[in-house]
């Protein structure tokens, strides 16, 4: 092992808006050996998400921020090269949170096995992994959509996104999609089945929500927040639920984020807005990747990867979830390692 | 009745910002004569509440905006003056939606019965009218105290806040308010015997939320929005339920209505915000009253009121909501009639 060099990129400066070149440092050192109950994973695909930004900064938040000179938190999936724990073989495909780095030293408790005959690890990522969850959780005991019922979603061809639609149309629901641009649309009316979606670069999100949602609103997720957050909120039926999962719009601010002006809405239409984090519902991942794994093999959950390839492009990689460049769910392929 | 006069406050333009003396105009016509079914009412006090100024504005909301040239909206306490219906007799005090007039026909079945000998008129149209009914179902059913927590209440001298406080506390929970100056804040932990009372004219809300606070807020009952609605969304206990009830320093906003900043908080600390209106627990008023009457009788809830009287005075009484200068419920009497 100890021939083999471990490259990381750490946090160099906390980022005012975007992130810079200059807010990563690129490290090398020599790859760690596990000790006891722990595994050494050789790191194949690094997640991006659009919750990385607020890591990134200072302040209070539901896990604490990456300090100065660390390496960046990230999730993402890999395989053993050697493990000191009974449960895990050399050669296991595993995911966890692994930061940005090409190798990890990590508790074996820690690392979820990762089923490669029922997907490619970058799905484990997506669709099967996180954000997978992220959705089944946030859909359906948050959201609670009815048969019948109308579930909008931002960020619709993203990884979070693409999974909430599918799964409301699963269940019975009508599934509108708010996507940016024709390609992401057609994506998500044509591949996914979404009833509808609509391009929040080229049309009036407000007026396109009264077309496509005739009975209005009862479930919103958002991804997003800012314009498109409240003009949905124009939009709501008596009790509905608004689920805030994220807010990608308002994450590089250089004014801090701006509030859903039309919050009072919840007023008018009895409505709750009910923030939630996948973490709290730990307990039921197994049943989360169970059914997300049962809809996939059979045809009814289907998903994508944006794989950039090159650990040295991570910064860049980085950057697409915010120009809204990726294509699904964005991960980054270490080169020299894996499949 | 016949030589009987009815003045009236008819909405005569629609303001931005605060209402204007123009935006009112007084009319004088005979009074009406009920049909079958119907009751004469003298009005003797009228109420005043935040949400009039939005009744006041076009656009979809949980009622249909008053329209121009009809007489203002607006709850009421008077007594009957001509019955033409079984359930009540000349002499009844009752209330209702009576609007801004001095006498009202209206359908037997929209009038409450009032219990002069649990208190005198104008305690029904606040702790033991709609204020006490909001803060009732509002605190109980949406906010869900449970003992030992921690609520917090903006516009804690006024005719909501100061029921959702002593209403918290006889449930066993902390009581924090908010109000606008010494005096108030006097009168909310002196008198009402809540726990603590920021005064937000001179102290910095987030900071003091922090003092008074050190559990965090498990409820937020929110009067105002605004920077005090931002500030409690700082201080946060996990899953918290935040309670919209109204916005009283967003009203007269004349660029719109701003959002809460800190809606992420609601992620952060799986929060929950939530809308509601008191008219959604109509089949619950019965409860509702009982209970407020049985606190009241025992002294476990005290309330105030703020009387201006002489009817012509209208438009400075609700005035007086947005300037805060209101010591307990506004109410407005009507001059010449009444107790």
């Amino acid at each position: 092992m100890s021939d083999r060099r471990n490259r990381q990129f750490r946090l160099a400066g906390r980022p005012v808006g975007l992130p810079r070149a200059e807010d990563w440092q690129l490290t090398e050192e020599p790859v760690a050996e596990p000790g006891e109950g722990e595994v050494l994973v050789g790191v194949e695909f690094i997640s991006l998400d659009p919750a990385m930004r607020g890591w990134m900064n200072e302040g209070r938040s539901y896990v604490p921020p990456v300090g100065l000179g660390e390496v960046m938190r990230a999730g993402g999936a890999g395989r053993v090269l050697e493990s000191r724990d009974p449960r895990f073989a050399t050669g296991q495909a595993v995911q966890g949170l692994f930061g940005v780095q090409e190798y990890a030293v990590v508790p074996a408790g820690s690392l979820l096995p990762v089923d490669e005959a029922l997907a490619p690890l970058p799905a484990h990522l997506g669709a099967l992994g996180m954000p997978g969850l992220t959705a089944y959780f946030g859909l359906l005991d948050i959201g609670r959509p009815e048969p019948g019922q109308t579930v909008v979603v931002s960020g619709a061809a993203g990884a979070v996104g693409e999974v909430v639609g599918q799964i409301a149309r699963i269940k019975g629901a009508r599934a509108v999609g708010i996507a940016g641009g024709p390609e992401k649309c057609a994506y998500v009316t044509g591949e996914l089945g979404f009833d509808a979606c609509i391009d929040y670069k080229s049309e009036n999100v407000a007026a396109a929500l009264r077309d496509t949602c005739p009975d209005r609103i009862d479930v919103y997720f958002d991804n997003v927040g800012g314009d498109i957050l409240d003009a949905a909120l124009t939009r709501l039926h008596r009790g509905a639920r608004v689920v805030i999962c994220g807010a990608v719009s308002q994450y590089n601010s250089t004014e801090g984020p701006r509030g859903p002006r039309n919050y009072m809405a919840l007023l008018v239409d009895r409505a709750t807005m009910t923030g939630f984090l996948v973490f709290d519902f730990a307990s039921r991942y197994a049943e989360g990747t169970a059914q997300l794994g049962e809809w996939v093999r059979s045809g009814q959950l289907k998903h994508r990867e944006d794989v950039l390839a090159g650990f040295e492009r991570f910064p860049e990689a980085l950057l697409r979830l915010f120009s809204g460049q990726n294509q699904g769910k964005q991960v980054l392929q270490v080169a020299g390692l894996g499949a």
